[in-house]
């Protein structure tokens, strides 16, 4: 008779045995320091443990990575290995992996190698690219738990159905179809409805910058491992911000593109069959122009023909093209009145309305309808089956639901709502976007150009990355997804304790602003990322990228 | 004190105010022969009441007419008179109108003509054209009961409201920017949920081409308004078969584009809110050329800024263009194995089958996963919410449900299903349509160009125009709502009592393929129209216009 483990113990094995899957000698030296007396962990940390064409090698960024193996001069094991190498570091560091398949990686990236050693050339425009996905994306051979302890050794939480291991999530399949190579899949929060990532299986995932603090979610693990250079670009899911958050806490960029641009079918999800605000996938990475490498990438596999939900819609590079002329118009959107921009957020956002000047662009401010409508829109739809689908899964191992997502999803499920409520609130979605769109059209009266805003320019967060236990506001992010607007977030500069002071004298909006006011700390946050987010209409990832290209050249030459 | 009037007396009230709109000088004399003494009221019959300039414009198509006002040959007060005459002809022929606002609609079109003769030219593409809508749309100055004996006097059910015909729908709006003239709104059943157009209102409308035989439905008003040549082109709804059943049966041209192309934001509908098969907007006219001409000019004034849920997608005239020596294939689903078409179907299917062979094209058979299995789907989504919208909207006035729409719906509402139970819904139509898309792609093995193929040929009901009360079978059209898919219906022959004889031999398959077979009546069919739909994948609307055409052209030189 089988020993009945308990969930904890389940969890362990499930943890130990990934971090078995680490080649001793990529292993680091126990013990390993905590996070107090070694709080950042990029850059010169890290390198300590890579020589120095790994270093090379895993500090490119996604384009120039393709450059290098499509020419021959990197072979894709080497690439592989040195990203295998230092993700392995960058999990031992901050928790940031759920599953590792290098061997698997390395394999392929052998088979590559005698593929264009034969004269057959590169693959695809991602040939030799290592790709790390978010554990939502089901991998040949590999494990999807998505957190949930109750999904190990099963196929999303069902056993024996002969899925496990042996499916591959569409994406998955184009990526590797465009010459990709996937390697790990990286950390989440169980449900994935969080800004924090944790789990009862790996723990935290901390924020290589600075490891006290969170790395953000729901796509944490992909924020971290990219954020240490682990992987040069990886696939998370936003729901509610969960690209955007953790792209914004580790200083990278990241898009949120609309509903249907890329394929998300064959992934496992959290309320699946909830299509009032659906998730969506995309990348993140170092640099804008290995965002623009990937979705253009991407959309050479016409996923239309795989994936019923994305829509027949190319790369159309006359969008990504800004004419060196162009004047262009945002929408300030500096605070949403509940929650003000700690001072490194403000300083973020005062640095970019200063460029856009700069630049000859104009600003206008932003009074949209209220954001606040929209969250309690995207709340609604997130709840409308009465938290069965989550507490279903938490249940299958009896594991405890983090308390953050207990706070929306309580202890238990509660009844669903019924369809006929729920189509009011879809109605209530449909008048909301409809209202902005007519308020954005409206904005034409109000430029110099004559012409609606080009991009609204927003905080994606009040504060940088979070000490773990604070206030968990996320209230910046869902505007986004019940509009279903296409949103890049560009990283602008890091908290400086020697500007970004805390504000003695600052009067709170209410209990929640004086909180978030409270707790900041500059001492604490010194050194996190601060990032923006700029919001450009439905399915508009081509203008919205080539922004995102503009002002990262922009801060550069600051 | 007000008298309380009975919803018979509400109803007929309405009826007679509807009627009294109509001139006297465009009334018939009275009595109006039966259907049984005049079964065919189109051509030469109703020929009699209109003079030659207005059988000369009435009986030009859309892209003629635009010409015609648009180089000055025709004033638009001519046209738009021609219509109102024709279209007050055809409602009381057929019961085919809803709201008549033929005065409005003149003094638009003599503003059209003043601004013109002052030099201005032509507003837009479809620059006098007149234009009729289904009674979903509303229009400035007028009701929308959509069948509803409780919505007289309201706006979509609520008194009080202030939006009482003060509001117009998108699609209105949009028609009108393009120079386009609306003029009436046609007949449809209450709910819009049902293959006949029959409420309390209007009563039933007949075919005009068989007055014993129903229009189909539920857009049934367009389909006999636009066979009467009533009007040149209009605007029906799709959530079952709702354009493509009355295009079939009157002999029209009609599309069911893929949801998000065309504007159908600021419709009523039934069940609103309901997302997982939604209702679309679409075009029937007389000719191929007129819809091509429609969803051109409709995309021009870009619905994806004023519409959320329209894709933004402009016309694609390359997908509109197919080559003269490009071989097609064509994917040949004759029957659904349930209920067989009937002979004069079946005709249409070999005409159809001989003229691709004949061409040069290319037949498969088409052996998708099952279409029963999508029909069910719609059902449970169209079902979803218990029938509580419905019953709701049936009991303001108390009136009685049509009998077939109560066969779907109930003596009255149940309690609605939960969110999570639609949840899984959501999943079986989405688990369906990618088998339906791997099954399309796999076709590719099979044809001999290596390509999947670019249409599938198939009938739209397994009869054509029913007689009133006999089995509405509505099995051949919902799998394309299920799957969302562009669909073109294309007029290809009349019933022939002499060649479409009664099958004496037929073994029926079943208890509904029996009652379908013994209900045929090839002398009562005699002289219906028969068509046959061309369905694509979704937004495909391009090419499945440029196969009617092809079509179109290809039957007419028989």
């Amino acid at each position: 008779m089988p020993v009945e483990l308990t969930w904890q113990e389940l969890a362990l094995g499930k943890k130990l045995a990934v971090l078995e899957l680490i080649p001793l000698e990529w292993r680091l030296p126990q013990p390993i320091p905590t996070a107090k007396s070694q709080k950042d962990v990029t850059g010169a940390y890290v390198q300590q443990y890579l020589e120095d064409w790994e270093i090379e090698i895993t500090e490119s960024d996604a384009v120039r990575i393709v450059e290098q193996t499509s020419s021959g001069n990197w072979t894709v094991t080497k690439v592989v290995t040195a990203f295998c190498h230092r993700a392995a570091l960058a999990h031992q560091l901050t928790n940031c992996l759920h599953e590792i398949f290098f061997d698997q990686a390395i394999a392929d990236a052998k088979l590559l190698d005698e593929k264009f050693a034969s004269g057959a050339g590169p693959v695809g425009p991602l040939y030799g690219l290592p790709v790390s996905f978010k554990d939502q994306f089901h991998v040949h051979g590999v494990e999807t738990t998505m957190g949930y302890v109750g999904w190990i050794d099963t196929f999303e939480g069902i056993k024996g159905t002969g899925k496990e291991k042996t499916t591959e999530s569409e994406l998955v399949r184009e990526i590797r179809l465009l010459g990709g190579v996937p390697f790990c899949k990286t950390s989440l929060p169980h449900t994935v409805m969080s800004m924090e990532t944790w789990n009862h299986i790996v723990g935290s995932t901390l924020n290589p910058h600075n490891r006290l603090m969170s790395t953000g979610g729901s796509s944490g693990g992909e924020g971290a491992l990219i954020a240490m250079r682990g992987s040069p670009i990886g696939f998370g899911t936003d729901i509610g911000g969960s690209i955007r958050i953790p792209a914004a806490f580790n200083g990278l960029f990241g898009i949120r593109p609309s509903f249907g641009r890329l394929p998300y079918v064959g992934a496992a999800n959290s309320m699946p069959g909830q299509n009032t605000i659906p998730s969506v996938c995309g990348p993140l990475a170092p640099t804008a122009r290995s965002i623009k490498l990937m979705m253009q990438a991407a959309l050479t596999q016409e996923p239309w023909l795989h994936d019923p939900a994305v829509v027949e819609m190319p790369w159309r590079e006359e969008l990504a093209k800004l004419s060196t002329d162009q004047k262009l118009t945002f929408g300030l959107y500096s605070s949403d009145g509940d929650v003000n921009p700690l001072p490194p957020v403000k300083r973020a956002m005062e640095k970019m309305k200063a460029l856009i000047l700069e630049m000859g662009h104009e600003i206008i401010e932003w009074n949209p309808p209220s954001h606040a409508r929209a969250y309690k829109l995207a709340f609604e739809a997130f709840t409308s089956d009465g938290g069965i689908d989550i507490h279903h899964h938490i249940g299958l191992s009896g594991e405890t639901l983090q308390p953050r997502i207990e706070e929306f999803y309580g202890k238990k499920a509660v009844p669903a709502k019924t369809v006929d409520a729920l189509h009011r609130i879809n109605l209530d979605v449909a008048a909301y976007r409809k209202e902005y769109m007519d308020y954005w059209n409206s904005t034409s009266a109000l430029t110099k150009t004559g012409k609606p805003v080009d991009a609204i320019l927003a905080p994606v967060a009040p504060f940088p990355a979070l000490e773990f236990g604070k206030s968990a506001i996320v209230a910046y992010t869902p505007w986004v997804n019940t509009l279903d607007y296409t949103a890049v977030v560009v990283p602008v500069t890091t908290t400086d304790s020697t500007i970004d002071k805390f504000e003695t004298e600052y009067t709170p909006l209410n209990d929640s602003d004086r909180i978030v006011w409270e707790e900041y700390d500059p001492e604490a946050s010194n050194g996190t990322p601060v990032a923006v987010q700029l919001v450009g209409r439905r399915l508009q990832e081509e203008k919205m990228i080539a922004l995102a290209e503009l002002f990262e050249s922009a801060l550069a030459s600051k």
